[in-house]
């Protein structure tokens, strides 16, 4: 029991490199899907550069992958409205909403704990100097 | 308000790249910091060792660099007890613990959604074929 995680049953273990649940939480544990989520959170659907601007320091690269990799995980749903040009439109799935608390909460903890942070920071920074 | 996170007062915009709180984001936003926080979530201390046999795939240097990082946001306490050879154990500190809900929260959705991820995706696949 020494190894499974917080609150999963055993059959489970993420800590192992190639197991199942892994691969999903090593794309919902990163920065650029915490991202893309939060914004399609709000609702309603977002075209590409829309998404492009709104995420400051995302590469069009990036974005395009972490797009990609969403749709095929069944999280966001990709629109193509036959118009010239083609518009390409993003939403958040029945599955992918259900990510939206988790997310939040994480995101809301970041914004509640950086003054601890930072005053943690500073002071390893200080010991280092 | 458009890109206003879910959640999140509007003096705060995780969105621009150089917002503090993007900072604290990006590490939470982690999978490794999620595995780490994972096991030191169950209580103790745990020695550098024991923390990479645990984590199938993660490198030395990874880990080092993860749990330096840890450290120097106040997240983990790294204590050195003076033997021959010198033992390092590392535990979750107060402000560690507060992230444990939210990050279990993710960790508890990839393994309840598993199996849809993993009809979404096979769906995905052969649509490409």
């Amino acid at each position: 029991m020494e190894t499974a995680p917080l609150l999963l049953p055993s059959d489970t273990d993420v800590y192992q490199g190639n197991c199942p649940t892994r691969a999903i939480l090593n794309r919902i544990a990163d920065k650029w899907t915490t991202l893309v989520i939060g914004i399609l959170a709000q609702g309603g659907s977002r075209r590409f550069n829309e998404l492009k601007r709104t995420i400051g320091g995302i590469s069009q690269k990036m974005l395009t992958q972490t797009l990609r990799e969403l749709e095929r995980d069944g999280l966001v749903k990709r629109t193509i409205f036959s118009e010239i040009p083609p518009r390409v439109e993003y939403e958040l799935t029945p599955l992918g909403q259900t990510l939206c608390a988790p997310i939040s909460a994480l995101t809301k903890w970041a914004h509640d704990h950086i003054e601890e942070v930072k005053y943690a920071q500073a002071r390893f920074d200080s010991k280092q100097a």
